[in-house]
């Protein structure tokens, strides 16, 4: 196997999970999923397997990079590269890629965001091992995930002829479909969710940002050159202050032919709201289905999420099918089916210019 | 007019407040309807046009005996009387009428529980006054409720011949009817809710103790004894440890057929639970309904009632008709048609032997 850097994003600031997630407590810091265990956590968990544990990289927001460094004790300060401002997915791709590079060009980036679960690891290993070896030739690997519902809220991946056993052409990137075509895309067995997680050597994405982003790669000249200089933090300041955001999948992987895709099933969910996270704590469900990490009583409720200090108990009596979310300063009441409006709270909020509890 | 004397009974634990009400801070300390005004404070502040300071008693537990001197703070020191435990009404009024008939054995005892609502003070007045005149013949007076719907949860007065302008002889009182009895009532016109308001001099009330509570009276009479030797403290404890617990309305009022009503009409409301509550505060609601005491942001949330600290934001999405109440330790979401539901909660805590919730 080639050396491989784990390239985490957590640089995401959800609104979906307020009040609990905050602008600096982002969903990747919570443990929704596992008791204990942030989705930061648990992603650098999952690649310790496959990797040193000195090649790992983090991209986060200089905004969250303390709670981050805790989160991530165990790995070397050096781990962590705090983006200044967030310019989407293809700069804080670049910038890792040229760390990787100096460390080994030929280096595989296995990229992947830091709020997503993966239910079966061993699947996603071996799913990784195929893109890893793929991408060797200076491909661009993406893993897709074979859908099991009509899901809208994803991207997808036309998946062409099988290259090599396990890896397919990418035949061309699709934005999230409404329902119709949702369905089409299930049923015609042609198409995977866009995982957002990449393969690809540090060469082999440069060379491309090069190519179809060159703005951005005489940026990351500018850096690699102050990295040897030591006056790194200043120059990615100028470099992300000079470049406008794009993300990796527009910049890059919609507009070149030379990518990979790996289809795969290993109980992947990117956890994209309350509703979410109550189904992906349902086996830990009351007998009236509630689902709760706190103290709860429930008189007549059903199929309720609880979520609160420790310290305080919840008493749900005659409601059903609702997330409950409990902080010290804020607390949400919402059906499990509106989840998604919750981000209405948080933009409202904006509007009331109530900083404090964003 | 003679020498009033109001008697508060203030020992009530309320649980369908919970968890806003406590077992240490039950409803009548409680600002549910007047924000900053506890009820209590509320009963005093009626009562204290119509009689002296001085003359004002307030009989509650030794529980919460400090809380309601702190909420009452302006009274005489001896203005509380605090039970050593509670033995329903009959005691309650018995002991306040052996204080009254010290002081002026003909004044005459306005009793009212301190945890209702009156919403037009002038005609709560004057049915008072009618009341005060009407029972200096010895009468039991009672202050009755003209009844506006077909109300199952209290007890009604059947209401007789007129005896003076206003002032009518009570022919029974009745336990609290099924719904088809509670229309007939209320078609019928001849019937009052039971307020449980009372009206007489303390003469006429322990002369009906002692007619038909005799060891009731015996009790009052060691108490009034221990009283002039400074000692009552520890009489009433006796006391209270040897008798057994009584309503005024079964042990007296139900008995006896000295008994007046007068009918009024004055915003009357007992504020049973937190469907009452928000009945009460209506007319604060915003456009969509909700009543709050609270920060509140509401995305699509309509007739909800929201309680909490000022220090903590609630937000309601896509959710009606909800009670949702939040303080430090415990939180409850229910349906304001859920309400008397309430006490479930508490119900289920006591079995839990969760005590510091309670």
């Amino acid at each position: 196997m080639p050396r491989i850097f784990p390239v985490i994003m957590a640089g995401g600031a959800g609104t979906r999970f307020w009040p609990l997630s905050r602008l600096r407590r982002p969903k990747q810091l919570l443990d929704l999923v596992e008791p204990g265990t942030s989705m930061l956590d648990a992603t650098v968990r999952r690649v310790l397997s496959i990797c040193d544990p000195r090649d790992v990289l983090i991209v986060t927001s200089r905004d969250i990079a303390g709670e981050v460094r805790r989160e991530v004790s165990k790995l070397p300060e050096g781990a962590i590269l705090a983006e200044p401002v967030g310019r989407n997915t293809a700069p804080c791709v670049g910038w890792a890629a040229v760390h990787v590079a100096r460390r080994d060009p030929e280096g595989v980036m296995v990229v992947l965001p830091a709020d997503h679960t993966i239910g079966d690891e061993p699947a996603f290993h071996a799913v990784v091992e195929l893109a890893v070896r793929a991408c060797l030739d200076g491909s661009l690997g993406t893993i897709g995930v074979t859908p099991t519902r009509p899901e809208t809220g994803f991207g997808y991946i036309e998946v062409g002829g099988e290259v090599s056993p396990g890896v397919h052409r990418a035949v061309r990137f699709v934005e999230k479909p409404d329902l119709q075509r949702a369905r089409q895309y299930l049923d015609g067995g042609k198409h995977v969710w866009n995982s957002g997680m990449f393969v690809f050597t540090a060469a082999a994405i440069l060379r491309e940002i090069e190519r179809l982003m060159p703005a951005l790669h005489a940026g990351l000249r500018e850096i690699d050159a102050a990295i040897g200089s030591g006056d790194e933090v200043a120059a990615v300041e100028r470099v992300y202050d000079a470049i406008t955001g794009e993300s990796i999948d527009y910049g890059i992987m919609e507009k070149t032919d030379q990518i990979v895709v790996c289809p795969g099933r290993f109980g992947w969910n990117d956890v994209g709201s309350w509703a979410a996270a109550y189904e992906m704590r349902k086996r830990e469900a009351d007998a009236s289905r509630n689902v709760t990490a706190t103290d709860l009583v429930a008189v007549d409720a059903a199929g309720c999420l609880a979520w609160a200090s420790p310290r305080k108990l919840v008493a749900l009596v005659g409601v059903a099918d609702l997330v409950v979310v409990d902080t010290e300063d804020a607390l949400l009441v919402c059906p499990r089916s509106r989840a998604q409006d919750v981000k209405k709270v948080v933009d409202r909020l904006k509007e009331l210019k109530r900083d404090e509890l964003l």
